[in-house]
């Protein structure tokens, strides 16, 4: 039987076909860089298992699968120069490796070749895939504006947050699945209920990435435990323990935001967030997104183990480094 | 009979129309500031005659027009970060005005929103249409990464000089009049002879411009004149010169490269220029372009006023200023 790995190998060998310019090298060097650093795939992957959902031949939606993973490493490339982040994956992001400069002009070239990948898909769908394409692409850049907007606001409220990691994260999730159940040959309504399905789950995943920043083991979670208290990152835990904290507690949580030692930091913040309950707080709103998502795939009017594949993927990467 | 002003007032309209969301506004209101600068708008005009050559009714090629300024734009701004240029047309640029974060973002949602145009054209030339719109924005991209490395080398040949323009600045004329062709509904041979044409004109154009940029009106040219000489910019003449001079006025003009009186930098410079027939070497090669632009054109298999119209644009924006 065909494993999530298998689908991450075809994504890889796929992306190494790729025949990239040589010339200018450092317009597409970079581009080369950002997009072998490996990782889970977890876009074009679910892509695939929609497709497929429609259509045994799931090779048949793998320029889909290299547009959407060639779009979302264009964001990396880009959000990297904006977020001043000079690694990614333990690696010098594009913009330390080459310059700012390069940076801002390979995230365009990919954002050419995301589409020259569309370009290739079959005639009959291609109005459906690129309408799909752009507005996903919209939604993300839209996401990235709020995210950067509510960076220097104190009054984001916890619906603004979730719009935000909606768009940010979610809707790219949605979309690569709705591309991906379009070029299967699905009917508008399923394509729309597989949107529904990977964009709460996408909002589900956000949720349970705040939770595990707090408490994660250190030892499974890939970044830094209370790297978000660190940052003072505005995330679901922060803003809901604003929302319902007494003004005493705030006093407390202001006084630790300044705090420069984070060892101090992350435990006074932790136990405000532990006094107050805001994981069960989160997870019960994570819950909610998890099961409005397997409500839509559940409806999705195809029979078989496709779906089962897709709603264990999904379970494996909501209940990671528990 | 229809004008190139009537064309102008026909895009301009349309950019008017065009429903950009309102949230976020940072992300939305740069993109209206830019598309709505106004300019000759030359390359949807050519796009919007070109098509005209096939099908009278030029509306069809609107969002084609559409998509062709609004990816120019996108490039102007992307560019403006890029050369650390505070002005465009005496106004503020956008990164000068919202940050450079934001002319980041919102320069690629104006990619984005190119595409959307694009993929309202007929389903029957969409890929067409889009081969012929990433190839082009792919050679946009590849000019500014070699404009923007020819800065820093000493050793750019002349042939260098004219691949880096035609990529820069003529590729985006010839595809927009090849798009043009293809919602007209031309054959791939006569698109490809609209490309020619355009392409070679567009070489021609620049040409002209490094020769105005020395020797316009400085009454009627719209930038400083003297402008390259000051910057050190590599043009064409500047090029040329290197090639030909004698050692000995070699170092006069390394000496005038470091002059930072720019009354004498500049009349040196022109003089040397004047010594070596620059000028004319420099029209002797435009000419060649712009001859071979118009056979192209000939050879385009439609009759009627239509070619006359291209003809005499392209003579009036190449003869401008004299």
């Amino acid at each position: 039987m065909r494993t999530i790995f298998d689908l991450q190998q075809l994504i890889e060998t796929a992306i190494t076909k790729v025949d990239y310019p040589q010339h200018p090298a450092r317009l597409y060097d970079p581009i080369r860089y950002i997009m072998r650093f490996g990782g889970k795939r977890i876009r074009p992957v679910l892509l695939l298992l929609s497709s497929g959902l429609f259509n045994k031949d799931i090779t048949i939606a793998i320029e889909a699968a290299l547009a959407i993973e060639t779009f979302h490493n264009f964001t990396l490339v880009h959000d990297d120069i904006m977020d001043n982040a000079p690694l990614r994956r333990g690696k010098d992001t594009v913009h330390i490796k080459w310059g700012v400069n390069n940076a801002i002009l390979s995230g365009d070239v990919m954002m050419v070749e995301a589409n020259k990948h569309l370009t290739n898909l079959d005639t009959a769908i291609l109005k459906d895939a690129l309408q799909c394409f752009n507005t996903t692409a919209q939604g993300v850049c839209e996401g990235q504006q709020l995210d950067m907007e509510f960076e220097e606001r104190a009054d984001v409220s916890i619906e603004e947050y979730i719009n935000m990691i909606r768009l940010k994260t979610a809707v790219l999730v949605g979309g690569s699945m709705k591309l991906g159940a379009i070029v299967g040959g699905a009917s508008q309504h399923d394509a729309e209920l597989l949107y529904q399905f990977g964009e709460n789950f996408g909002i589900a995943f956000q949720l349970q990435d705040d939770i595990l920043d707090v408490y994660g083991d250190p030892a499974k979670f890939g970044k830094q435990v209370g790297g978000d208290i660190i940052s003072n990152k505005q995330t679901f835990l922060l803003l809901k323990l604003k929302e319902i904290a007494t003004a005493a507690d705030l006093s407390l949580l202001e006084e630790q935001l300044m705090n420069t030692d984070y060892q101090i930091k992350i435990s006074q913040v932790t136990g405000l967030y532990d006094k107050y309950h805001i994981r069960e707080l989160a997870a019960v709103r994570m819950k909610q997104y998890q099961e409005t998502a397997f409500t839509a795939l559940d409806l999705v009017s195809v029979q078989g183990p496709g779906k089962e594949e897709i709603e264990n993927l999904a379970k494996t990467l909501i209940h990671r480094e528990y």
